[in-house]
């Protein structure tokens, strides 16, 4: 069961989130699409508070996390871009690149599924994973792990989010999967035309008629620009869900991208083998839709795309817990 | 020519700084040892505006200054863990170490020269290093460096600085050295004790005691428990300033460090080969003053050091210029 939560309602959230209501919808925005939800979904078990979000801050910016003590979530969920690392594949421990680009941890407490094949059902299942990836953080145990962030001094910050011995891989998993619905990017460009409170430009109201008349939005549907889906995507070698169900069916099937902020998180596809955005554009509508689109389309589309950059989170940097006077038990 | 400012009276800095004067200095603070200064010294030709401290921030943050677009400042001078790394050689490109044990960018404001063997006059020149340095950030040329940062978007925040045309590797270090002026960390439990606000330890009492009595205090002294010179440390294999001056009479000296957050900033010495604290006095006790203490003259040392940890700087992690719609071209 989830509960939703109103993300204006939460004091640590910038004072940018904004409460207007849609005063006149203009006509030509189409059936369906909407302002970015005022409130994110929030798992019963693992309700948000104040002291949790500044916990899971301070973990998802601590490089402690990792085994050599130098990759932190924030190496390639970026907080100052947009929560990527615009590389193609991510580097990880000993400088290896990871098996897919690394999809923004922006509003990513939106999707109903994580990771590109979906493999981790929400934000708490998504954040074990990269620790306990021998190319990502590469720690070698849970327990590894834990008895580090022990060492790093973090039992008392535990305790007081999640009660006595509250330092635990489920607990570091439910801190940082509360940070990460805070996340949000709300008030794009696009967002306050819906709410009468802003114009855009004409290219992209052409290209928000555009993206609708030849059916990107069947998929990029809805406020979110997704429909959290899995759709096949015949493009390049990777096997996508087809590894996580085991099913013949699910072969090069990957979860439908949200459009939220897409301007800013190049490269593009899951193999990030795309530079630009218009590439991107051109080869989505070709191998989804079977359209060919002129450049002036793809420009237009690319106009639309570029509205739905919103107003990035207002995070001020935490202070790690460290011991004093002993250094860490980095391994390489 | 330098001149100073009184950090107190830049807008952007947190209201925890103290301007509160020493109402009762208590009579078993040796002579000379007091307060972190309320100002440091800023070189003529670079003042600090807030406009340039927040570009610098964004400098100090971005790996886009690396080859690889995977290594900041912040990386091996992480904002969250005191300035360090707490790694014994810290970790560049394509997972080189680097030759020496990364010092804490906290204060460094306040050092007359920087890096362990002085080779860096001031925070700009220093700026300049890793950026260059093949085991570090990698960068093959400055104009290189330049021409990422202009891809990625600077152009125009450099312009807003430092007038048109303003992108360039000299305005970069300046933006940079301007920013870290500000990560200076006031109110440590010994300054307010000095103050006569709060008291510290019997044992931090001893400890401070025994520095000055067995001579720690003649290199670390005055308020920034360094006197800025170089002093000769045979420790290791490292020949330090020798290398710098190309003088024999330098061989195995470096930079007096400050005991200033000193707990927070293991392991110590410049290759990082000591874990703790109280070994580290210990080894200093011993090689530079031929003192053998005691472990309860350790304790109480150690004790004293740990008043000496301040209050760290509050930084809003920036959003760093990206282009909308295009990948960075990020090499290995």
């Amino acid at each position: 069961m989830k509960t939703y939560i109103s993300y204006c309602a939460i004091a640590f959230m910038t004072a940018s989130v904004g409460l207007a209501q849609a005063a006149e919808r203009p006509a030509d925005v189409p059936e369906g699409m909407g302002a970015l939800p005022a409130s994110v979904p929030v798992p019963a078990d693992n309700p948000m508070t104040p002291a949790k979000v500044e916990l899971g801050k301070q973990l998802y910016l601590d490089p402690a996390l990792s085994k050599s003590g130098n990759i932190s979530c924030n190496s390639c969920h970026n907080l100052g871009s947009w929560g990527v690392d615009n590389q193609v594949r991510s580097i990880g421990h000993k400088w290896q690149r990871g098996g897919r680009n690394a999809p923004t941890s922006f509003n990513a407490a939106f999707w109903s599924t994580q990771f590109w094949d979906g493999r981790a059902p929400q934000l708490e299942d998504q954040a074990k994973g990269p620790p306990m990836n021998p190319v990502e953080m590469a720690d070698d145990t849970e327990a590894q792990l834990v008895a580090r962030l022990q060492e790093a001094g973090y039992g008392p910050e535990f305790d007081k989010v999640f009660g006595k011995n509250g330092l635990s891989f489920n607990n570091m998993a439910k801190a940082i999967g509360a940070f990460e619905r805070t996340l949000l990017t709300p008030d794009a460009p696009f967002d306050r035309y819906v709410r009468g409170e802003g114009d855009i430009s004409a290219a992209a109201k052409r290209g928000m008629k555009k993206v609708d008349d030849i059916g990107c939005t069947s998929c990029h549907s809805g406020p979110l620009f997704t429909n959290n889906t899995f759709q096949q995507f015949n493009y390049g070698t990777d096997t996508g869900r087809e590894a996580v169900t085991g099913k013949h069916d699910d072969d090069h099937y990957f979860r439908v991208q949200s459009w939220r902020n897409v301007a800013m998180t190049a490269p593009y596809f899951h193999d990030g083998s795309v530079k630009t955005l218009s590439e991107a554009v051109r080869i989505m509508a070709r191998v989804q839709l079977g359209t060919k689109l002129s450049d002036a389309d793809v420009a237009d589309i690319v106009a639309f795309l570029k509205t739905l950059t919103g107003t990035p989170p207002s995070v001020t940097y935490p202070v790690f817990p460290r011991p004093a006077g002993h250094a860490l038990n980095w391994m390489d």
